[in-house]
């Protein structure tokens, strides 16, 4: 039934809102020079994950056939490389490039129909995706989705009023 | 369509399935005095997290509807408490609690069919599901696989030889 299919892909949508906004608050607490903290002590620092998230997150625009990526020049310092293997862009640049490609991403989700997310994504073949129809769009949504949770437990680690 | 309910579950079992694996491959690597140790400065010890989780998806099993949970002593000292608050049981131990508990679970996922992951879980009153279907036991398993990933995260700080 479609309203089932309406009903599952809801569940990971507000799951990725969810983590979304969790994020946002975190950040709206932390300064440019705490987020530039490692998040423990020889681990990525807060810029660099926000780096990566919001690279991952705009490669998604075209792996789920929105539109192409906006900040392609974030893959090599933030997808390719580790933290601090390259110079990256201030801190309050990333705030600004993490918000437009989940601004972005948000709008084209919010306008995807059911039937949309059962779709091939661009990574896979029309032959391999006849023979492998999980390969779909909800698949990446449902794959960065557990990427942006694992990553926020350790971002969350930052934040030195919490402890969880 | 039936087959793209299938599809849509399948995405959210395997992102399940591949996080316990995860896990369980990162446990393998830990004696248990590693796993003893605080994750970071500060932070939850790895015995805690794992209890923590294990007795979480143990509460999966009566709220799923699939049987009574098996370990509830586990609760107050990895749900309602906070790490070091009180006296845990012995790595050794939790290991296994973790492993029993997690097998429980997937024999069930697997049996389980495609319109039971619609159905409601036992914490929404039958009024409540009526109005708010989305409450159903897909729900909770999305929303207990990015809490799993989320701890998965800083679980990782760990194994010291991996950096991400």
């Amino acid at each position: 039934m479609k309203h089932h299919e309406e009903l599952l892909i809801k569940s990971v949508l507000d799951s990725w809102f969810n983590h979304i906004s969790r994020i946002d608050n975190l950040l709206d607490t932390l300064t440019d020079e705490e987020l530039h903290m490692e998040v423990a002590p020889g681990r990525n620092r807060g810029t660099y994950l926000i780096g990566h998230l919001t690279a991952v997150h705009d490669r998604m625009l075209p792996l789920l056939g929105f539109e192409d990526h906006h900040h392609p020049h974030l893959d090599e310092i933030f997808i390719t490389s580790a933290d601090k293997e390259k110079d990256m862009p201030p801190a309050a640049e990333l705030r600004k490039y993490w918000k437009d490609v989940n601004d972005t991403l948000a709008n084209h989700f919010k306008s995807q129909q059911p039937e949309e997310w059962l779709q091939r994504h661009t990574a896979v073949s029309e032959e391999d995706f006849a023979k492998e129809p999980h390969r779909n769009k909800m698949n990446v949504l449902v794959s960065r989705t557990t990427h942006l949770a694992y990553h926020f437990g350790q971002l969350i680690f930052l934040d030195h009023k919490r402890h969880d």
